[in-house]
C-alpha cells in the first residue's frame, strides 16, 4: 500500500506516571518485603503506607513508554504520547513535562477517581531501583480516547507491555495496532516485566505469530520468560525468526539485535558513576529507535541505545538530562 | 525566669512551598522579563503562564525556613515546622517530605482554595536561580494554628521574612514571638529578600529596636536595604549593636558574624561545580544555628554555615542530599 509521509517518528501508548524517588537502604527493602530491582503493582492503601514510611522524595515525570519518548525527543525526533491522567496536580505535572519536551499529548483528562498514577521508587546505594507502582488513572485509558489520525501519522507505534495488564488500555492498544497496520506503519512493543509476561504470555506469543509486532524490545530475563527457556541463546533463537527486529538488552553485558536473521551486538557504554538505574531499558529503546528511524546501521542503533541508557543511569530520574543530539555527535560522530 | 529544657533545638515558621525546578537559558528570562537571581511573587494566572512555557521540571519540597530546618535535621538537630498547605497533592508532598526528615509538622491542613504554594525556579547555565513564587495556601496561616506549647518547647524560634508580607502569617508570627519571649527562648529572623524589606522596613527596625530579635540573618544586599546605607560596613555597624547576633552572608565572599560586638569571618567553602544556588542562604543559616545550639565558637558556626551552603549549591534543589553530620565531622572535625 502507499504510505503517506509520517508527521511523527514515534507515537507511544503507555502509563502516565509521576515517579516519586527516594534513597533507601537494604533494610528498608527487607522491612517492606520489596524485591530489589523489581517492579510491583501496589493498591492505594499500600502506596499510602509505603509513601508514609519512605524518605524525603523528588517528583519527576516517568512512565516507561513516556520515558522512551522523552529520549527520542532529546534526540530531536518528533513524537506523540497517549496515556491517561486525572485532573489533579500530578496529572498536570505529567502533562506539563511531556509537552515541555515538544511531545504532542492530547489524551482527554479523566475527571473521576482514582488519581494520576505514581511510582514509588527506592534507590539503594548500589544504584538499583525498586519500583512500586500505583496505576491509578493510567489503567482507565479507553479505546475511544485514541486519535486514529494521530496514530496513523506516526512511522512507529510504540507500546508498553506494562499497559497490557489492565483491560481497558489492552483493548485500546489492540485498536491502535489495527490503526497502525491499516496505515502500513510499524509496531514496536516492549515486554516491560516478567510479571506482565507471566499473565499475558499466550497473548504476546499470539501477536508475534500473527506478525503484529515489527520491533520487539526485551531484556534477557523477559525473553527467557516469554519462551519459558532457561537458556538466553535458545530463547533468542526461538523468537528472532518471528519478528523483523528483535532487540535484547542484557544490562551491564550490553545488548544484541537480530534483524532479518543478522545478529549485531554492542557493549554497555561506560558510565563514570551509576546513580540510579531507573529508565535504562526505556532509554535504550529511545536510542535504538532513533537509529532505526534515521536509517543507521543496526550496530550504530544499538550504540545509540547504549549511549542513551548510560546517560540516564548517571543521575536520578528516568528522563534524560543531557541533550542527546549533542551526545550522539560526540560519541557516535 | 527559669527555662525548662528544650524539646526542640529550632522551631520555624515559614512558607510551605514545593519547588518546581527547570533549566532555562538567559533568553527565557529575557522573554518573560524575569530578573536573574531574584525572587518575585506571582499570581495564579502568571504562575500558570510561566509554568506552561517553562521546561520539563523536577518537583522538590522547598520554602526558605523549611529548607533551613531540613539542613538542621541533616545535622541531627531536633526541629518542628509551622506552615500552611492545602489538602492537595502538592500539600501531601510537602508534608511527607518534611516529616520524612524527622521534623514535627502538625499545622492543620487548609481545605479551601487556593492550592498549596509553589515556586517556579529557572536555573540558568551559570547556576543562578530565578524564583517565581505563587504563595497560594501559604499566606493564610492563622494565628490560631500556632501551638503555643510547641513554640515554647524550642530553644530557638526561627522566622522567615518572606512570610512577613501577607497579613495573616505576620500576625501569627507576632504572636509566636510573644510566646517564645514569654518562655525565655531566642528569636532568629531572616530578612529573606529586598522586596520584603522595602515593604516592611519600619516594622523590622522597630522589632530590632525593641530587642525582639536575638539572631538576625541577612545578606549584603539586605542589610544595606534595611539601613538604607550603600556601604556594607556602615550598614553592619548600624545594626550590629542592636542585635546580640548578626550574621551576614556575602555569597562567594563568605560571611561574617558580629556577636556581642566581636566580629568573626569565614570564606565561602570550595565547591567543585556549582549547579544551582537555590537554598544557599537557607542552608547557611542551618549550619550557623547548628553551631549556635551546640555551643561552638562563632567562627566554627560560620564554617558550618559555609559547609552546608556549599553542599546545597552542588546539586539541584534547596534541601541537602548529603548527611551533614558526616560532612561536619569530615570538614570541621
Amino acid at each position: 500500500m502507499t504510505q503517506s509521509p509520517a508527521k511523527y517518528d514515534v507515537i507511544a501508548i503507555g502509563n502516565a506516571i509521576v515517579d516519586v524517588i527516594a534513597r533507601a537502604d537494604d533494610a528498608f527493602l527487607a522491612t517492606h518485603a520489596l524485591t530489589k530491582g523489581g517492579m510491583q503493582l501496589v493498591d492505594a492503601e499500600m502506596a499510602e503506607l509505603l509513601y508514609s514510611e519512605m524518605g524525603a522524595a523528588v517528583e519527576i515525570s516517568g512512565g516507561s513508554a513516556a520515558n522512551t519518548l522523552a529520549g527520542l525527543a532529546a534526540f530531536g525526533k518528533s513524537c506523540a504520547f497517549i496515556g491517561q491522567v486525572r485532573d489533579d496536580q500530578l496529572g498536570q505535572v505529567f502533562a506539563h513535562d511531556i509537552r515541555a519536551l515538544g511531545i504532542d499529548f492530547d489524551t482527554p483528562v479523566r475527571t473521576a477517581e482514582p488519581p494520576t498514577a505514581r511510582c514509588l521508587i527506592m534507590v539503594t546505594p548500589d544504584a538499583q531501583r525498586t519500583m512500586n507502582t500505583f496505576l491509578g488513572a493510567s489503567q482507565f485509558l479507553p479505546a475511544q480516547a485514541l486519535d486514529k489520525d494521530m496514530i496513523q501519522a506516526a512511522q512507529i507505534l510504540y507500546l508498553e507491555g506494562y499497559l497490557w495488564d489492565p483491560e481497558e488500555p489492552r483493548a485500546a492498544m489492540r485498536t491502535a495496532i489495527a490503526y497502525a497496520k491499516e496505515a502500513g506503519r510499524k509496531v514496536a512493543f516492549t515486554l516491560s516485566a516478567d510479571f506482565v509476561i507471566a499473565r499475558h504470555r499466550a497473548d504476546f506469543l499470539a501477536m508475534i505469530e500473527e506478525g503484529l509486532i515489527d520491533i520487539l524490545f526485551s531484556n534477557d530475563d523477559e525473553i527467557r520468560a516469554l519462551t519459558e527457556l532457561d537458556d538466553f541463546e535458545a530463547a533468542v533463537a526461538a523468537i528472532a525468526p518471528k519478528v523483523p527486529v528483535l532487540v535484547c538488552t542484557c544490562g551491564e553485558n550490553g545488548a544484541i539485535a537480530i534483524v532479518d536473521g543478522v545478529r549485531s551486538e554492542t557493549p554497555a557504554a561506560v558510565v563514570e558513576r551509576i546513580v540510579d538505574t531507573t529508565g535504562a531499558g526505556d532509554l535504550f529503546a529511545a536510542g535504538f529507535l532513533t537509529g532505526y528511524v534515521d536509517g543507521l546501521s543496526v550496530e550504530d542503533s544499538l550504540k545509540l541505545g547504549a549511549i542513551a541508557a548510560a546517560e540516564v543511569i548517571s543521575h536520578y530520574g528516568a528522563r534524560p538530562e543531557e541533550d542527546l543530539k549533542l551526545l550522539r555527535v560526540k560519541k557516535l560522530g
